[in-house]
């Protein structure tokens, strides 16, 4: 976790006003690691009943940022230099869980991946995986 | 615009809730080319008060989906295998439009690029660019 | 391993010019996995004294592209749509190793992981790890 | 150019043993502009007979790299972060030219964009296209 304060970083988390309309919620955070949860809704789906690829697209990449989050010195932050995401399967079930962890930190950039499950009749199955990189960005530095 | 109807494809466009309620508009539509715009509300931002990167994603993926749309055959749809997005600039100001064009249409995929510019002040700036392959599935291959 | 046969699939495999003119030699296939090795020669380095980002990444392509290949339909080949590779720590020592596994099978497209190791006075380290999207291509349908 | 001297980048240019093997060549530097080529040769083919998606790779990297490096303050230099490359066509031909432009320089990050054509017949075609995030690395840094 380094010297950063969770508290501080789960109000980071929900003063995000797209993500907090999304319905976007923290479950846990950890050194290099965060878990999110989106319960689906009719709002989150494509014309076709299943979750949005840009629904995917924003956990994946707003929970790998507060896993790299966990990782950098005080007074820094990150941003999102880019995200892939690999779409493997069609989403449609009642709650999206996404696990992120960093792959590799750095003083400058950090590697996350970021896996998006869905939840259907109970069951867990794995939709879609992203990779990002990171840029660590200080007051300093800007 | 291959055997494929305008109109037909602008309901599709409008019929997808998670865009809908994002508020994303279709500009206009051509042969492998479609334009999007979007009004910047406050709800769409991050907590920085720039435009989270979900929202350029979801732009840059249903744009470009739209793009490959307009280039398959009739009774095939297209969607995406994966996006990768690559945030330039911090977005900030009244209204993002989204240019999708195919770079390379296929019976099997197409390749479609997606670039995000951010208008402020009245002056447009690119703050995104993405690229997306694009799976074409038709009713008789599933 | 479906279909098809191993041999021929190692024999496809060192029939590849480039590959086998850059060292890449096929350790061990299983289903929907593939790991290859290289032993580090003065060649295949950048001005650096590291290994070229190329190598690494022809290494994730052509090891991704074997394990995909081991879980098509039988007169069936896969070429590769697009392949992200990350790079997370130059890479020096002895030996790299490419540990491919297919994420998500598919009829038409099929999603691979790549991860490099660099093994330096006898030890690993994850270098480079590469997301792959596959294309199913058999011959009725080109 | 920046303060960077287009010799110095020339002679680095040529340093790197994998690309120099390969038979990269470099064809014109400009201010984030780099073009190189390859005279296509059995060695770099794949069993199929189309150019390896690894040269092309390596292609698009480091030609990117030397475009990025135009930018850079001096005693800069970049490294790749990652690399996506799009393969839109089999190249089988000639000549294969990349030309690589920064889309977005920066202190901390440049990002590049490469499109690989292939020569044949004296035609040319656009073969693939790599989007790449380079990061600046100066000696007082790491």
């Amino acid at each position: 976790m380094g010297t950063t304060d969770i508290s501080t970083l789960r109000e980071a988390f929900r003063r995000a006003p797209f993500v907090a309309e999304m319905g976007l919620e923290l479950e846990s955070l950890g050194s290099g690691e965060c878990v999110t949860f989106l319960d689906i809704e009719p709002r989150h789906l494509q014309q076709n009943g299943f979750v949005h690829a840009g629904v995917q697209a924003t956990m994946a990449d707003h929970s790998a940022g507060a896993a790299a989050f966990t990782l950098v010195r005080e007074g820094c932050y990150v941003v999102t230099a880019e995200l892939k995401l690999s779409l493997l399967r069609a989403a449609q079930g009642e709650r999206l869980i996404c696990r992120s962890s960093v792959l590799k930190p750095g003083k400058q950039i950090s590697f996350v991946e970021s896996e998006v499950y869905c939840v259907s009749s109970g069951e867990e199955r794995l939709v879609a995986k992203a990779s990002a990189t990171m840029v660590v960005v200080g007051q300093e530095r800007r």
